[in-house]
């Protein structure tokens, strides 16, 4: 069995930005190989009928004093973003062009940062180009390969592919062919890695 | 500020079912009080505009790998009731009449166990009755007990007032003032109580 992680990821969800980081973490502590695969959470909701959990606003509310538990818990600066929810899939179909583009690690880190710690609007295209602008990523390039309907497919491969393995929502981590859902179960993967040290 | 520990629950909740035990063994460890509080989960969902996680069948799928492994966490015994979904009203109903009878907490831990441990179908009064018999609770009584309108009233407001809390789900837990929801939460209070000590 490999010890490999796989996440699946969209950067709209709050969680899925805390198990980003906490996965670094546990990359850096366990020298496990973490493999980030972009998905459009909006699809899987629709697939598996599912919801996002700040349609129940009392689970909202709570939702952000568990989300700062969490940050401090794991040491991440974190800060809800005010244009939540932003629409995705031009930033997630900019996942897999960055993929191509050789700048996927950088792309990944700067649309989490811009969108959960800056945060800014990341559903502004003029927001977008600023962003990756900044951080040395050539966003026109970016934009144009976006458009491209190959890439299209891959997302949306990405996407049902995670559906036919049992995932109902972000984050979604894939570990010794289980599924843990959730930032908040990355312990139990964390708990076996340490066991096997 | 009082260390003292609220737990609202309904029996119906398999996750809940976890987080009473875990509170046991919590209040073993640290010395704390555990209060538990009656409330009508369906109230809760109605009132909330929430619905039981099972609703999308991938993350019930999920939910069933996910409380065996809590359950393995917290070295409890647990089956998953396949009667599952149970309506809860009579069960809660009986949790404020065993407390006007001087044995809610064995009530309690009868009814937990015969639907998360042994499990049987407790929508079915001749189960319950044979169940509380055998713990040496006094069933007839209990169930004459239930049909009260007072009583009835104390779970609507138990009810009524953990949503005025902010309340939306079972387990819901309050800590010093904040709420904790689920039994995954629990170990936020943990850490806090080891840290006192």
């Amino acid at each position: 069995m490999s010890s490999n992680i796989e996440l699946c990821f969209d950067f709209g969800s709050p969680t899925t930005y805390l198990a980003y980081h906490r996965l670094k973490w546990i990359k850096q502590e366990y020298g496990v190989e973490v493999e980030l695969t972009p998905v459009l959470l909006g699809g899987i909701f629709q697939a598996a009928g599912n919801q996002s959990p700040v349609m129940v606003p009392l689970k909202g509310a709570w939702m952000n004093d568990d989300l700062q538990r969490y940050a401090k818990l794991y040491d991440v600066s974190m800060t809800f973003n005010p244009h939540f929810p932003i629409n995705t899939l031009y930033l997630m179909r900019g996942a897999i062009a960055a993929e191509q583009m050789g700048v996927f690690e950088l792309y990944v880190e700067t649309v989490f940062d811009a969108m959960w710690r800056a945060p800014v609007n990341m559903g502004d295209p003029a927001v977008v180009t600023d962003v990756l602008t900044k951080a040395g990523i050539d966003a026109a390039e970016l934009f144009r390969r976006i458009e491209d309907s190959e890439l299209k497919e891959v997302l949306k491969n990405n996407t049902t592919k995670a559906v036919e393995r049992g995932v109902f929502g972000c984050p979604a981590t894939f570990y010794k062919g289980e599924q843990f859902f959730g930032q908040d179960r990355l312990f139990f993967i964390e708990r076996d890695l340490r066991a096997a040290q």
